[in-house]
């Protein structure tokens, strides 16, 4: 019997893990992938505070290392449900808790353009937050017409020289107030009815391929921000957490529907999807966790 | 004219500055006293995810460092009023910002017990979140009547191999449902109407002095977790911001009453006081005074 199992051994999962052994919890973390999630991407991380320069893996290798060291148990199992009386079953095994927290992050959608994977952290990136700052007075790309890619696009043009705003509708998805503001700035320049259908570069990304109504145009780029959505995997959990839009809803950031049943991290409804975000959340979950257990 | 004027240079102004600086806005922080904040006075950190050990100072100076290589402007200067406008008056200045956000962090009340100072991070603590682990099957005493002495003697009774719970009422102002916890705890013993006159120990604290209706006692201890309150300063900013119990009341953990005004880090009402949730909170006040700016 464990106090806590955590499911996602990402910055938001760990670090629960911190916090409930250090308060002294018997504790498991299952994992389906690599530890580490969706950071591990990362080739450079610059605003984590108090940290000046990592990479993702090296973050997350250390975060590992912080929960192993406190003795903290971790399996690379793959978690297919929950119950109600938290117990959590894996591929291979069936294990009981006191308390389970739910932590399985969310994957950036791909756009699906050929060498797409090739070109992260040399081009492309899925987070404007995270890497704007990487293409100051640079000329920058965001795909996408929801309101992260508007918001997105309204970020960059405070830091990028020139910011095309590409999207295959006529029309956006995202708010006309965001709309409104981008028609207003002087380097932003909306790319509409068009899909990305190509990167070139030698080892950077330098230019893409842009197809607006069957016709191809070559745009030099130094960056692509791709904002198409986010996919979490909770359809599996669906039984026992109450679901918006895929991530998991909860009263407060942290209670899902079921007591004794926590969520952190990316994974659940919430604006800024940033690591202090998501460790914020695996703090505030262990430690809530605790206190309710009796 | 500044973009944001962040009032504090602990965890979370200086992490909203990093945001705001990232995204390439013009940031002035103003602090009264030294950088860094409350943490400057932890000996070690071990809960801060990335980082297995390192001093207060050490990653209060890492933050600073990170502000100011990224451009970030620092004045220590006292903050007197904020108004409406968003013009910011200190003992020396009046600055003006589109935006404001106030992470004036708390200070904890000291129980003003003779060689308190002296032994903080040598058996006085204020946090049994932050230091509980180091006393491990040790014996510990928590002075306080309210939810957080309650709670930290429940955590610590998980740690510690005995715990004390000293108040100087024979009843207790937190929850019956916590005092009821505490007593089935084999660990925990209460000692009621009682002050904590002393303390004593070589280097590390060895034992404190308890007053019990007139009759002193010694009592051998580890550690010593003062529990009697924290004291925010807020209220020089009450024309502007509305406060509960001397901590700013917010909508949704950013937003003050007053737009444009936010808030971020122990300053706050919130539950859970650690450098997670304040660097998140000062990555949420930033992005989120960047995105609401005209």
């Amino acid at each position: 019997m464990y106090d806590i199992i955590i499911v996602g051994a990402g910055p938001a999962g760990l670090t629960a893990a911190i916090y409930a052994l250090r308060g002294n919890k018997k504790v498991l973390v299952l994992e389906s992938k690599t530890y580490g999630g969706q950071i591990v991407n990362a080739s450079k991380i610059e605003n984590y505070p108090g940290i000046q320069e990592i990479s993702g893996f090296d973050y997350a290798t250390a975060l590992y290392n912080q929960v192993t060291s406190l003795g903290g148990e971790i399996k690379f199992e793959e978690v297919t449900k929950i119950e109600k009386d938290k117990s959590v079953i894996t591929t291979s095994n069936t294990y009981q808790a006191k308390s389970v927290i739910i932590a399985t992050g969310a994957e950036n959608k791909r756009l699906g353009v050929p060498k797409e994977q090739e070109f992260v952290g040399k081009g492309v990136s899925y987070c404007a937050t995270c890497d704007g700052n990487f293409y100051r007075n640079k000329t920058v790309a965001v795909v996408g017409g929801g309101n992260t890619a508007l918001e997105d696009a309204i970020y960059l043009s405070n830091i990028a020289e020139k910011v095309y705003l590409i999207h295959r509708r006529d029309s956006f998805r995202g708010e006309d107030a965001y709309v409104e503001e981008l028609k207003n700035k002087d380097n932003v320049e909306f790319i509409l009815n068009s899909n990305v259908v190509g990167l070139n570069g030698e080892n950077l990304l330098e230019s893409i391929e842009v197809e607006t109504e069957g016709k191809k145009n070559t745009l030099n780029v130094n960056g692509l921000f791709i904002a198409v959505g986010q996919k979490p995997n909770n359809d599996r959990f669906s039984n026992v957490v109450e679901l918006d839009n895929g991530y998991i809803a909860s009263t407060d950031g942290v209670h899902t529907s079921t007591t004794g049943i926590y969520v952190a991290g990316d994974t659940r409804v919430k604006d800024l999807r940033q690591l202090t975000t998501a460790v914020s959340d695996g703090a505030i979950a262990a430690t809530t966790a605790m206190k309710e257990m009796k």
